[in-house]
């Protein structure tokens, strides 16, 4: 029976061993723990790190069998864990954290907007719809362009278009594979912001300082931290992320992306429940980082400070940008990370570089 | 064929799966290097991080060509590697750094003096000696107290002790073992200081400000750094890295232990051809630390800076110092460190602590 605080010396298991798995590795690594990584793919960049690695379907039984008996805890590095999954660890008796609920909400687009305005956290206006016409009377009543994305799966831009006239509504269902979709009114944003928040075993909740990100052919490109932010805009953001968290009776790190509007408000656009690549400028730009803190609230130790210490420009490295590897490494102030990948496939995300500044008075 | 600079995805091998080959894992990971650990102890703290794991004694000519096999260069957390064990691994057509010179010269305290000597850096007087007659020749040559240590093996005042009187050759000859030894003359030194070095393929060299050590029965037990220091004796220090970097056409990080003297003359006590316990206190106090700096200078990449962003107090966790884990996870500003150690045992290095403060003006 596993009991909290986690020893030093514990296994945590992790569902994923992408990118994020192996930085969650070296966090955990650094505080004395064990990693066990489940991934289908046995040369994943965070199995190269850890004490166990799993090649197996993140729903094999047996492979989820395997992965509770070597693990105190287990921790996913994306959201899009099979729920069969969840309940087949739970079922061996496995700690899991964040909870399935949390998981739940953040697969389906319509239940994470149902969920965030319950908890009183406001997103743009939305509708699920099922078939073409309900999109069509779905944009028809929020006025286009609409954008309608799939409600399940889908990242980086995919599953999702835009709406341009109510004619277009056929088309549009047609090209996210007529699959159930929301449909989301307009935003008007003047541009995105994310807060990576944790909340621990006791419920302690902490916050860093929200980021800028800016986006290129839907992919995160930059993220500058803290963000230049008004403190009634910052006071909002840390007030929804502690409502989310606590809503969720959530443990470990979440990144919610915030659209900020012309007259300030900030609206939620999407919850990942897990550590984000928004996030990764905390990696050099605080004492603690979101990897050290997701391994510390989920190993139910207390959580480490959030202030930065610098002003970080995060700039991801996709595809072949990692090509520059000899010039980055070698420029004086960038600290380089670089995820392992054997192939710098278009759009992928292969490593990333922290520039750190003295903070702003 | 192995060629400079390895290229992310490549392998580092390690000789010595310890903290300091953890901590070497960890860094290596963060660039996008797999790591290969030898170690005869399949569970000890670098395996559980590494890609590659053998188990096997380091002399073991098997397990050796595995480790060459599969490694683009190979590296050592000890000094006490087996001369046959790097002339096997050299032909295997291993790279390995830093080289077998410089291995020999720190793995035999009277050839280390003796080159220091020669490389125009000073050191205490000292004399060999094979038999316990030489031993109090050499006494009496120096004056007592002297100290006596086995020239090969020893660390953490294993293998030393002191002669209060020439009568006592005999009998202190014999607590040594009766092993050939150094008689080192008295130095009348204020503290102990250590220099972090490092020097890169290309010749470069890079230097952190040096730390003032504190040690307990023998055993490392603090590292204040930087130390305050005069700037002559500063620029002394560097003078005296530099000069054994370049003598030994060195690869990668060395610890170089000082006695400061009350006229501020420092001289060289020993030197480590690794990562160093007193270079702990830059994993928080600098951008770049010692274990990062190692894998970039062995890879063939360029070093990383060196500059303290922070006044840092190192604290060694030894043997069950490692119980207040509780505590210290949750003192804000201490920034831990756990090896994954099984067992705490009295004198075993189990973790260190870094404590932070802003630099001194």
């Amino acid at each position: 029976m596993t009991s909290f605080p986690l020893e030093p010396g514990s296994t945590i298991g992790i569902l994923g061993g992408g990118q994020l798995g192996r930085m969650l590795a070296l966090a955990a690594g650094r505080l004395g723990f064990d990693v066990a990584i489940l991934d289908p793919d046995p040369d994943c960049p965070a199995a190269r790190m850890a004490k166990v690695a799993i090649a197996a379907d993140y729903d094999d039984p047996v492979a989820l069998k395997a992965l509770a008996d070597v693990s105190d805890v287990i921790t996913f590095e994306f959201e899009n864990v099979p729920a069969r999954a969840v309940e087949r660890l739970l079922g061996f008796g496995a700690q899991v954290a964040p909870n399935a609920g949390a998981l739940a909400v953040a697969q389906d687009r319509v239940e994470e907007k149902t969920f965030l305005n319950g908890a009183g956290v406001p997103t743009v206006a939305f509708a699920a719809a099922d078939d073409a016409e309900s999109v069509a009377r779905a944009v028809e009543r929020f006025g286009p362009p609409c954008l309608i994305k799939t409600r399940r799966e889908g990242y980086d831009g995919k599953g999702q278009t835009w709406i341009e006239h109510v004619a277009d509504a056929e088309a549009a269902f047609a090209r996210v594979g007529s699959k159930p979709v929301i449909v989301e009114a307009p935003a008007e944003f003047t541009r995105e912001l994310s807060v990576i928040c944790a909340r621990s075993r006791s419920g302690e909740v902490s916050i860093y300082p929200p980021g800028e990100n800016h986006h290129e052919a839907g992919i995160l490109r930059r993220t500058h931290a803290p963000a230049e932010i008004t403190p009634s805009a910052l006071e909002h953001a840390e007030q929804i992320a502690a409502r989310i968290l606590t809503a969720l009776d959530y443990v470990g790190v979440m990144g919610v992306e915030l659209f900020e509007l012309e007259d300030g408000r900030l609206l939620v656009n999407e919850i990942a429940p897990r550590v984000h690549n928004s996030g990764h400028w905390t990696l050099d730009g605080c004492e603690v980082d979101q990897f050290e803190q997701q391994i510390r609230a989920v190993a139910g130790w207390p959580l480490g400070p959030t202030a930065a210490l610098a002003q970080t420009e995060m700039t991801n490295l996709i595809g072949d940008d990692v090509d520059d590897w000899k010039k980055l490494i070698a420029e004086p102030g960038a600290r380089v990370w670089l995820y392992g990948k054997r192939e710098a496939r278009p759009g992928r995300k292969m490593g990333h570089v922290n520039r750190l500044r003295p903070l702003k008075d």
